[in-house]
């Protein structure tokens, strides 16, 4: 099998170091292009698509794989071995982050370091852990997708995205959860929305940015704080961005925030 | 090591196939730009500069290793199996079409066909054997240069260009000629100059392209015909394009070429 095929894997930059960079659901490699150019100069730099997505290989998808993050996980790390690299940096947004922090327990020879733009391990309530959603939003949330995927996408696209005040940020949002395969997108959805991975953050020790938005209904900012303080070797910046994808919407500050953390993280 | 890093490989487009590129003496793989880009949309297209040029990892570079082409055709090796690939389509300028040729018998899993632009297998003359240069003209060329580097390369680089009607093509190459290390050009240009594979084209099976311009001092139409009559399965197209760099000459005709033995080839 092809990973770099499968995944749509494209090479760009010069560098010693590598950095690889994970879109989130509903979204492709696409959703970095004014972050991940910056720098090219310095890193190679890995983009790729989720196996759905994009410009991967749709005859890969298996729903029985990728009813989980640990099937993304395990391309990601099939990606990584395919280039033949180790110690990368691992930038991952929304649901991105949690795979890029499976991969990186299960392989810590492959990652040198974190960045988690908006992560969430959990989006239900949970006793005293506050996730954003109650369970019955998270159902109602799933019901809607099911039933009518370009009204969901139409409806939640600007709501994930914030920034009301530019409504082409919500617009290009929306046209990607249309382009998806809604059979697709409807099974990332659940796996991305159903997902637990807290008990994943204990022990962990490399080290990770948490980049939090200050205004995000997908990943609050008591989440970018829970993620914070569970993890070991963590740095959280919460950004003036609001919205649920500051790669888009406030990508200078995005790429500021990450060049500061790559050059104290060296 | 880092293969990936020490060849600065980049890699774009998307496809299940792989196409490789591979630049020629005194370049760099921005002489595929006009070239590479157009298959994109259909390959999975492979960059990289050889050691010592371009953006490669100048402290990789070895006289002992550099001082044959085996040493590049084991960095071509090395450079697939870093991307986990098999059975690419490589694309050879000047004497990289013979490195591909010395890679490719090595390891025949990793090539599906070769696509030799401008090959030479010996450029000195030898009995019935036409090469272009006797061997004193060759011991001249290499003596000018390694007495006078820039001097060479702003003769030289027009001459081999062709195409005087478009100075701006001789002054490209010379300005490559002139940015590459002096003590490396010199030693790259001894290698190439000086050697002989002619005994690798015999046994030769895998599908090979030979694209011959019609008016090359480096490589004249009767050492491309040579290469097509020793080869198994070669095809030999004489292009309009005059010079030794068609890649950069005559974009268009060259794509359209390869472009054309790629849908027959597979």
């Amino acid at each position: 099998m092809d990973v770099l095929a499968r995944n749509n894997v494209r090479l760009s930059g010069s560098g010693r170091e590598a950095i690889v960079f994970a879109h989130g659901f509903g979204c492709d490699s696409n959703m970095w292009r004014y972050v991940a150019p910056v720098f090219e100069d310095r890193y190679r730099v890995v983009l790729f698509d989720n196996v759905g997505a994009g410009k991967s290989d749709l005859t890969a998808y298996s729903f029985e794989k990728y009813g989980s993050l640990e099937g993304y996980a395990h391309d990601l790390i099939e990606i990584v071995d395919a280039l033949s690299m180790t110690k990368v940096v691992f930038v991952g947004h929304s649901v991105s982050s949690m795979v890029g922090l499976i991969a990186a327990r299960k392989r810590t020879d492959l990652f040198k370091s974190l960045i988690m733009v908006g992560p969430s391990p959990c989006y239900v309530d949970d006793g005293d852990y506050v996730g954003g959603f109650t369970a019955a939003q998270i159902d109602e949330l799933l019901e809607f997708l099911d039933a009518n995927h370009l009204g969901w996408s139409g409806a939640m696209a600007p709501v994930i995205m914030g920034n009301p005040d530019r409504p082409e940020l919500g617009d290009e949002l929306a046209a990607s959860f249309c382009r998806t395969d809604p059979a697709i997108a409807k099974h990332f959805a659940r796996t991305t929305f159903l997902s637990d991975t807290r008990e994943l953050l204990t022990d962990f020790s490399i080290p990770t940015l948490v980049l939090q938005c200050s205004s995000d209904v997908i990943a609050p900012v008591t989440v970018g704080e829970y993620v914070h303080e569970k993890l070991n070797n963590s740095t959280l910046v919460v950004m003036k961005a609001t919205g649920h994808c500051p790669n888009l919407s406030a990508p200078e500050e995005t790429v500021a925030a990450i060049d500061a953390f790559l050059r104290t993280a060296r």
